[in-house]
């Protein structure tokens, strides 16, 4: 098995991952950028990530279009090739409707990190709202290269954006850092929910947040997680021909 | 099989979906209008929902009578006739004690859109109380067609009616589109409450829910839905001889 | 199939149902009259609910000695033989920790049937704090008669007590009735809970909760809640020697 | 099998029980004090505790230096050996992410005990800041012995302490009394918060706590609960050769 195929394992993968652990659902999809074309991605066609097999992975140029595939593609998949246009470090991004990030998105409370598990979302959290360029009359999804730049100056250098209404959209340097990120940024959402009931609280400082950050993929304690959620969404039997998410 | 034959195989696929998505328990109903015979509809005999076969399903009269049948009916059916034939444009209806939305129902703060996966809820959702006119004695259930009539006046032109401390009954124009919003409704009411715990937030615009409502349910992206739901509620070898919900 | 076994085999549903729903885990349990000796009662031995089977039953006089039986018992036995000794027209008891419930047991808010489906808990429910006979040196549990019946006053002609920082106890005329009444109690208390945080509610009036209680167990929409239960606790094939829960 | 195989079967248990409670993902760990060798413990190496098998337990020396293995340990492995070497009569530490509590490891608000399950928390439950001593540099995980000794001074003679945006760690005198408490230290947060929410609430009294701390863990009712959560573990075949966490 070579590189590509290997990467396209591990992205398999991941929509196993997201879909078990509730971070998508019939909607909502995962890319990363093509190991040796940078200026390509790999995105499943238009199926729920739960059923993604290799052969639903297309390779897409960064404006939307795919190489050489016709099936139907995911109506949103310019959020990915934006973000890989503007973010050149980036290498792995996902799209997402988890619902406990909801709240924050119509909100004026902004979504900070609280739990040390969650510090790959990083310290700021911007909201980007589609009405304030495209107006009123949206279906708020992201359906050409204009929106999701659009979108990607609001994510800017941070990780996470979140999308009013609508969900989050979110990028990392590799696949395992995303999908940790992923699954933990609706239990820091849950968590921080329930102190600002209790008043006062204190979130991971700027500094603690870079320190967490210097953790390398490849370390037993990463790949713990890549191999505990792959095992639970069923995927334990791809772990050997696994890159890790690195 | 015939159109009718594959409409009644979609709604034991309906059945089981809002059961397994906990939209239903033991209790709460989906029908649809009969596809050849608008003055009639087709609902499941007295059985829960996840329990629901082709062969349970029976023809009712919109008065609520059934055509050939003996078996045991849902006591609440009348809810499904009233609608029915207050609204022509109406051919799938569901009715439900899903318990997220119940909170609203007995409140006064209503119960408004800000999850774009919700849109098909509409921007208003008025809240009937069935003591307003039938007063004090009865058991919260909608038990004949004086009660159902009034139920659908309270309906009116929208998609959602609560019903005060009781649950939801809901209309579509497709069975797919009444069971997406019915499984996105109860989520939409958590992320609202959750929402205004945080202070001020903002719903979708009219304009908005407008531009989101012309998806056609058999456009891929919705029909990546009801693949979905069917296949997790273990209805993935129905799916063949479906219609897709449209 | 006699009679007694019969009954015997509904506690066995019972135990199950109440598990699968978690009303119980390792700790609570459920009981009824005997059917021949109303002086008698029949609870598992000490064991959790979800592994109870017939041999599992012991036979208790009302004062919670064992008639013919050596394992070791509950604890909280006397609970159940204080209510049927208070209650003439009682014949089925559960005891509970179910989560929900907890906080209004500390709480000076009353915990009232918003939610139709929870009509059979009545209009009001009180509290029993045992520190308040028994001071501080309890361990909370219900370990004599002299306890039990404490409790069972405060229950007064009730159908529930809350039992302060412990759980519940709760007491109907029939099993089917008393599990109903189980697992809707604390999703009546989830809703109440979320309507409060609105402001303003409406809960049941008293003319409806005692319209809705003139349901008979035998009814097809009873029934219908019997079997739901039962099977989703993997208990089908008991429903075939089953009195459902009457 | 002798008691040193006996004691890391049912620390094997203990993993799994806590995997399958959702106190532990694949992030937390289990460790007894080695029932012959009271400076020594074992603990598994950095493996998700829902995962391991007696092949995965390692002897450690108090200072977190493996006896005779070189597989890769939890960086976190500290936290144990501190407690160990403040606090003679513990036999049995956890480190935990749970969810539930983390709102109360970054609030003012203290974490006391409302539910009588939940006794074995003790009355008072500290909250450890990293920073405090260590500064805003870390990356908030304990991972030497001077960090170690610091958080097991805040724990002091407590059963339970809090870290804050992190976790809990928490020490008993064995296996059971933590299994135990740590399945529902986070029910009673949750207990806890909702009874905040409705205003003044009664925990439970010092005089309770230590009444109810007199259960030994070898009476039925404290074995009922081992062999509960051992069986919905998966681990009911490990029962026959288990010490009951004692």
């Amino acid at each position: 098995m070579n590189d590509l195929e290997r990467a396209i394992g591990d992205l398999v993968i991941a929509n196993r991952i997201l879909a078990k652990e509730d971070v998508v659902d019939a909607y909502g999809h995962v890319s990363i950028r093509h190991p040796q074309k940078p200026d390509h991605y790999l995105l499943s066609r238009s199926l729920s990530p739960e059923f993604v097999t290799r052969d639903d992975i297309i390779e897409f140029r960064l404006d939307g279009t795919p190489v050489s595939d016709t099936r139907p593609a995911y109506l949103e998949r310019f959020i990915h090739g934006a973000i890989y246009e503007a973010r050149p470090e980036i290498n792995a991004v996902v799209h997402s409707h988890a619902e406990d990030i909801l709240p924050f998105s119509i909100s004026k409370t902004p979504l900070c990190c609280v739990a040390h598990v969650a510090s790959d979302m990083g310290a700021h959290v911007p909201v980007w709202d589609i009405a304030d360029k495209f107006g009123d009359e949206t279906n708020l999804l992201v359906i050409n290269m204009e929106q999701g730049r659009d979108m990607a100056r609001a994510l800017g250098p941070n990780t996470v954006v979140l999308m009013r209404g609508h969900g989050f959209s979110a990028a990392a340097e590799g696949l395992l850092k995303l999908v940790r990120m992923a699954v933990y940024l609706p239990r820091n959402a849950r968590i921080l929910l329930a102190a600002m009931r209790m008043g006062e609280f204190k979130a991971l400082s700027e500094g603690e947040i870079r320190t967490r950050n210097r953790f390398r993929p490849g370390a037993p304690e990463m790949q713990r997680g890549w191999e505990f959620w792959a095992r639970r969404a069923g995927c334990g039997d791809m772990l050997a021909d696994s890159k890790g998410g690195v």
